[in-house]
């Protein structure tokens, strides 16, 4: 035994005895890592261990005892073992009758096993009273201190006061506990460590996709076709003038499809007249990547203008301009103001900042501290009014910008239609069917559907209790 | 009845007797909704309703009863219908007394009763335990998962217990409960839902009122004037050029509005010799919207930013320069660099963009979530300091670049000033007053008044007792 | 005795003999504040005073008596006096047994005493529980109800159950508590009102001070030298050329001294064979500062961005670029586009773009609301991978328009290497170094490492056990 009160005890000197011992089975990086910051917190520690031999490794401060009689010294119990080892727990059932025990683990991969480990633990021993925690926090962040990614622990477990108990450890640690409710949601919490942006995958992949897609058609048509037909080389398009046409055509079009399942669960709701029927699953998942899907909008929309904004720095651009300057002087002459010009070149500069601008306001919303303080009136409003208001000022400013191109023969080099025909179908299909919608002739049994009326109440009856999304 | 355990049961095997039973008054949207999610959280749901008659719009799982029978089997009775019908539930009073009766309703207008929906549901049915919840959260929103907008719910009540049990089951189903205090604070959260940015009205009216005003004043010298005296149609000017002129005029104002209030407070006490003093309502209000006003102000000198970045980009500024450049080559010569410009201009620039950028530094540090993690005094010299530097700072780039207009005879068109004379009437002031007001034998009084010292104790006999504003 | 019921009343009818007396020591401003606030919240106050002599400025609704008789009403304390009139408390100590007293402190300095004042008053008080909260909120912002600060208010103690009581009372204020468990942390909530951005010193410090030299090296290279030996006179260059070098330099330094210390300790790991002994000081401040560092850098690249951007408006450039086009058209040739300097200057700003869109990126996370929805694996990959690409990508931009300046012998004014060369220094360091540590045959032994394994196990034997913070 190896219980030396030393300096580290002298940090808590009128609450040590206060505090009720935590006992912690297993000697790993965590279990060690837990046990050190409980004693410099004021906890008396005793370890459960197949060896009670003394490791430098373990706390000074810290017994190391046999698992039973460790458990006997303390009310909770800290089970820092990995699950595949959790039967050797089954013999000290009755030692462990009505303490708290708390699960830490973690697993390797998604849903690994078909119940979460704190589920089996309390299964393998019903009489105990387990509560999930801790495993969001890494080893190194608890002993470091630097706990930048969260200070959140989630904490769940059927017993109130069991985790009552488990809550205050996990202040006393200077860390934050958030109860995530009954042991269910142990399989969520456990999960929760093992995920890499799972909201983002689909949109980031559709994004990389078009982005390629489009990259390559311009490619074609604006350095291969050039080369070919015209005997330019314009390689070094590819590092600023391509990106910067694919940038906003990508910005419009997933800004357009944040709004389009909207449309269709409109129109689906309108033809079956009911909004108590489920909508297909694709709409469903398509609904709730809007959010993410109008980031990486916002992501490509501040490229773009970022990419624009150099444009006076380019080499390129220079000696462009110079070019046309001398030509002028050398033939004498000064071009007039063309009105019409400036006039659209005004406009569609200031249609595209503005409609930037409320991309970024909505950009803002969406910061979980910033959203956390409207409601849902406010939330609404700024997502589908200001939202709206975006996608016109943009889809005008691709339109005053690239309108030209439409019938301009140029735009079809290889019978292919320009990028800014292709960027402009999906917003302005969009806006079109939203400006039917609005006619009253449409909202109003549309608004009524929303309320719970049906068309067609028999409908319903083969039907499960959905609440549908649209609405959101 | 109905209680055919099914497939929704089997998501909760093991906890669902654990659980107690909930009780839900009213089979609304809201109250299947709520149903559904407590059955999938494990929680056994029973209905309480006038027609016990089988609804396929009610979860399987559900219960339906009676309202009597209904209460009796649970502790908790959820009162999803609306206020207008509550009287109905006085014969019930028997049965509910000691039970927890938790209201969600909400009501159509701001302040529609004289007391809240939960304080009157508590004055009907004295010996229940009333608490308000729910109210925030949508049908739809609950039924989704989608809780983008918020997964706070506040939570209040004047049993300390029945919140408890409330806030539990608020936990259960995944969302966030807000302890608000007693069921004083209804009214405040029945109002909550209905707010659409009560803070922003004033500060957005006074902005757009004097965005009008000064658009028009620019159209009127720069367009009107020009094309009436000089023959130039110059109308592509409201596009770019006029906001350009409007932005920053009204974001240096707003940010002197900001600072303004606190200067007339310092007056205020001066003069009063007392801080035991309420100001004037006015000062109060305007008191309390000066972050508004500053992000209002931050909005507009981020267009201002960006409509001054893309003037390379317009077909004016270039028609512009090439004439220039033009003229000079067809006159065979080089003007020299003129110093004094290369300095005005450069100086300008460099005050506008570290003022930009210290008014950024404001604008981050006003997000919630930051505004959380700074103390007090971070705080203050943020706002403070920070702020009165980005005021100096912009004020000195308005003055260097718009300096030479003050006497030039051209600022006079029509007889009215230029805009940016008018710009810099409130920043000066304001600058000026602060100034006054550090100096020692101005700021020793002041800071005693503020620390509780009073020239004429008597003064302070006759008025109320509050705290004054100025020190924020 | 003063308590006439008056309109303040009025706005609590129904709770205000629900609602525990509190009573408060002392009449001071903060005194004063809170028993208003705790009056309009619904609170019986009752103050302990030495003179029980009516006052106007202490609230109409509270009771004014003496010290004993106060305290004997009700079950909380605040107490509302300065630390070193504690000991009046003493003779009290029998009436003062089992109360909650609250201690509301605050120091001037930091680590004024050698114990927090609310383990004074607790040893002072042995039989009462005391319970630090309240000296986080200001008195002005308390009565105002302008918290935009924070509404956090911090809570600790030894009695769980006095603690709830005192968080009952901050919830009721409409403030939210934060317990930050024992009396322990009282010291810590003590320092934090005093606290100037801690964290912040060193960065800003080693910042400035970087800068600062580097502003001095080019007003000598670019300025002096000029003058001195071409007889021009660029003085304005202070202005925007200046500090638009300045600013790159730093940024890119700064982002790399961020991962840096990472690179030490993976050497130090690997060269030690373990990472069971600590770090020296030096490396563990350094890394407890990056995300300060990472930001300051990133405050230089966006004042970088924004300086670059405003490159055409200045007069200089315009100039430069007049003589330019007009002396080619004086010359009467048009000079052809030179494709090597296309290449060129569209890659280094297509990469210094998409380097400061992750920087953003970067940036963006590491907001507080941000990374608390994060987790840690999803932190990491943003910080370590996306931050070294930001690194690679910033590098990269610097290389490619830099790179020219490192064979030219105009780099070298007076022997001294351009500043491109000395900003590339630690990046390029930073990189190569990372590189090799990704070899397998450098990975794998580093990976065993800080999964536990130790290449000289005796070593680990006199050393502390000290979890290592490389893996952060």
């Amino acid at each position: 035994m190896n219980k030396n009160s030393s300096n580290i005890m002298a940090l808590a000197p009128n609450t040590s005895n206060k505090r009720e011992t935590v006992c912690i089975f297993g000697t790993g990086d965590f279990g060690r890592a837990l046990g050190h910051k409980l004693i410099q917190s004021g906890y008396p520690v005793v370890y459960g261990s197949r060896t009670t031999q003394i490791s430098n490794l373990i706390p000074k401060d810290a017994e190391v005892l046999g698992h039973a009689e460790a458990a006997q010294k303390a009310a909770i119990i800290i089970i820092a073992i990995q699950r595949q080892h959790y039967n050797f727990l089954t013999p000290l059932a009755e030692v462990l009758r009505g303490k708290v025990l708390v699960d830490i683990s973690n697993n390797l991969k998604l849903n690994q096993y078909p119940e979460s480990n704190a589920e089996y633990l309390s299964q393998l021993l019903p009489g105990s009273k387990v509560v999930k925690a801790f495993n969001t926090v890494s080893a190194w962040a608890l002993q470091s201190g630097t706990l930048d990614a969260s200070r959140q622990v989630f904490v769940c477990g059927d017993d109130v006061e069991a985790k009552q108990m488990v809550m205050n450890i996990v202040r006393a640690l200077g860390l934050t506990p958030l109860d995530k409710g009954s042991l269910l949601a142990a399989q969520e919490i456990e999960n929760y460590p093992l995920q890499l942006f799972p909201m983002w995958k689909f949109p980031i992949i559709l994004s990389f996709g078009l982005a390629a897609f489009f990259f390559f058609y311009c490619l074609v048509l604006d350095v291969i076709y050039t080369y070919i037909y015209e005997k330019n080389n314009f390689s070094f398009f590819i590092a600023i003038t391509i990106p910067n046409r694919v940038f906003p055509v990508m910005a419009l079009i997933l800004l357009a499809l944040v709004y389009l399942p909207g449309i269709f669960a409109a129109i689906i709701q309108l033809y079956r007249g009911t909004k108590y029927r489920r909508f297909p699953d694709w709409l469903d998942k398509w609904m709730l990547c809007r959010k993410q899907l109008g980031l990486i909008a916002l992501a490509f929309a501040s490229l773009h203008a970022v990419f624009t904004l150099v444009a006076p720095l380019r080499a390129f651009v220079s000696w462009r301009t110079s070019k046309t300057i001398i030509s002028q002087a050398l033939n004498n002459k000064t071009e007039p103001l063309n009105h019409t010009n400036a006039w659209l070149s005004d406009s569609y500069l200031a249609l595209g900042i503005l409609g930037y601008f409320l991309f970024v306001l909505l950009g803002i919303t969406s910061l979980p501290s910033v959203s956390n303080n409207v409601n849902w009136r406010e939330f609404r409003f700024v997502q589908s009014k200001l939202g709206y208001l975006a996608l016109i000022f943009c889809t005008a400013h691709t339109l005053v910008y690239g309108g030209k191109w439409f019938l301009s023969p140029s735009a079809y080099k290889w019978y292919l239609p320009n990028i800014y025909i292709l960027s402009l179908i999906v917003p302005c299909a969009v806006l079109v069917v939203k400006f039917v919608l609005i006619f009253p002739c449409v909202d109003k049994p549309l608004t009524q559907i929303r309320q719970g009326w049906e068309r067609n109440p028999k409908y319903s009856e083969q039907s499960n209790y959905i609440i549908n999304r649209s609405a959101v």
